[in-house]
């Protein structure tokens, strides 16, 4: 045991306890309040362990749960950008990326690569793991904003365009879900959760909120 | 794509929810707040990921990290017993039995079966993926309290004896983790942290808080 390794490991381990104080947007199903990283990232590894036999293709599970585990480290330092914010997401890219090289850089050598390798997989989206992750990422918030009645939809102003353009990558992950999720958009926006798109400058349709 | 197996197993995501609102009687490393229940189950996923290397025996990972994730989720309806609490642990069997009745059967039937083979697994403490489990679950709230400079334990006149008999079967997971950790312990009694032992009924001693 290589006690500098261990305390390496350890000051790493403590550091990421700042994720359970990174918040989102979404809100749990109390309603009331909001959502933080950590809960978020144990949600979808808890979600991929029975959610994956609807992946596009065949993955492995493990990496999924690693990847979703770990994707949203970098926002200790970067903070939570919310989807639907364009200035935040400018120089999201960036801020990412010094977080990555200061978090990563905690772990020995090794492990700080794993780390990166699993977080540039998830952001890159190329392969099946990193798909289906997204997808779960996406499903997430999409499922809470509905099961909420939409109060963060409502809060942001979003409506049924922005949420189909915002998930309609669940369908690279998983056909299916894209299938369940387009269903929850389309009930939203009956119930009056969702604004309805409808024709662009109609935000007194019927269906709006 | 069953409807009917989705639907039972969003319902089962959707009531896991209520996990982020279990709170334990750990501090995250603010000093302020509580930690709950969902936040430390992430927190023991990535520990097991950087950890493993310690194992007494070769564990599978991915199966450490599942037990972890589903480890306290009896908790939703049980509540979090603290460790220290003889009467709360007293009917704790009883108590969580019924949850995982209840929670598990929310699932379909192999994913029930599924869930509550990894949690028995882990109540057990035979496999060396349980008995690493297990160490990284009691090593994590261990670190917590040494640096939170044991507020949780002085709320709960917890003493160093106790520390040691509840957390020496860290050994069984980790000998090199429990070495570490008995290091630590002792620290936290010099420091003033935790009430030390020393004899029998010699509650002021110098190592006292």
């Amino acid at each position: 045991m290589d006690p500098v390794r261990l305390e390496q490991q350890l000051e790493f381990i403590m550091e990421i306890d700042k994720l359970k104080r990174v918040y989102r947007q979404t809100y749990l199903l109390n309603g009331q309040d909001k959502e933080n990283d950590a809960e978020h990232s144990w949600h979808l590894a808890v979600m991929a362990l029975l959610l994956h036999e609807y992946a596009a293709q065949k993955v492995d599970l493990a990496k999924v749960i690693k990847m979703v585990l770990v994707h949203d480290l970098v926002e200790i330092d970067a903070g939570d950008s919310f989807c639907y914010d364009e200035a935040a997401n400018a120089d999201k890219g960036e801020r990412e990326e010094a977080a990555a090289a200061r978090l990563f850089g905690l772990l020995p050598r090794d492990q700080g690569r794993l780390f990166r390798e699993l977080w540039e997989e998830f952001e890159e989206r190329k392969t099946p793991e990193a798909c289906f992750a997204a997808a779960l990422d996406r499903l997430q918030p999409l499922l809470h904003n509905y099961h909420t009645k939409g109060i963060s939809w409502q809060e942001h102003k979003v409506t049924e365009d922005m949420v189909l353009e915002r998930n309609c990558h669940i369908r690279e992950g998983s056909p299916g879900l894209w299938e369940y999720a387009k269903g929850l958009i389309a009930d939203a926006v009956d119930k009056g959760y969702l604004q309805g798109s409808g024709k662009r400058g109609d935000q007194t349709g019927k269906k709006g909120r």
